[in-house]
C-alpha cells in the first residue's frame, strides 16, 4: 500500500505540482505514474493527491493534507527503521565486503 | 540485494531442504526462485544458498554458514525497524483506518 517508490513519487509531487514530473524525474511512464496515484488515493479512501488535468497552466497536482501526512509519518518510520537496525545493516554490508574481497 | 522476498526465501530453503519447495510454498516459479538464488549468490560473491541437482534423492539445498548469518540479520533488523516505527505505523494505519470509515 506504501513503500519507498510511492513515498518518492509523493515527495516528487509535492516538489514539482505534477505527477507527470514526479513520474519522469523517477523514469516512470506517465501511466505508472497515474496509475500509483490512484491506487494510494484508492486504499487510503481519500485522496493523498489532488490533481487538475487541463486549464490554462496545462493541469497540475498537490497533496492533500492526509498526502502531506502519510508522506511525513513515513519518512520518519525509514529514518527510526534505519537507525534502530544500523548494527545489521553494517553486519550485512560486512559480509558483503568480506566476501566480494575472498576473505 | 536482499528484501522481504529473498529473505523468506532463504527461510523456506533453510525449512525445506529444497529451492523448489520454497519456490513453491510462496506461489513463485521454480525458474524465479532459481534466478533470486543465483541473484543473492552472484551479489555476495559466497553462496548463501548451496545446491545439488539430482542424485539419488533427487537433489537438494541448504544454507550455508554466510547464508544462515545474513538472513539472522536480516530478521533482527526487520524486527528492530518494526518496533522503532510503531508509532508512524499506528498513525499511517489510522489514517487508513479512519478514511475507510468516512470520518
Amino acid at each position: 500500500m506504501l513503500g519507498p517508490g510511492k513515498a518518492d513519487l509523493l515527495a516528487g509531487i509535492r516538489d514539482t505540482g505534477s505527477i507527470s514530473a514526479a513520474g519522469r524525474a523517477m523514469s516512470m511512464s506517465y501511466k505508472r505514474a497515474w496509475s500509483l496515484v490512484e491506487e494510494m488515493n484508492a486504499a487510503f479512501g481519500t485522496p493523498l493527491v489532488i490533481s487538475s488535468r487541463g486549464g490554462a497552466q496545462g493541469g497540475g497536482a498537490h497533496l492533500t493534507e492526509a498526502g502531506e501526512a502519510v508522506l511525513s509519518h513515513y519518512r520518519t518510520l525509514e529514518q527510526r527503521a534505519l537507525a534502530a537496525g544500523s548494527e545489521q545493516i553494517e553486519a550485512i554490508a560486512a559480509l558483503l565486503d568480506d566476501m566480494s574481497e575472498g576473505k
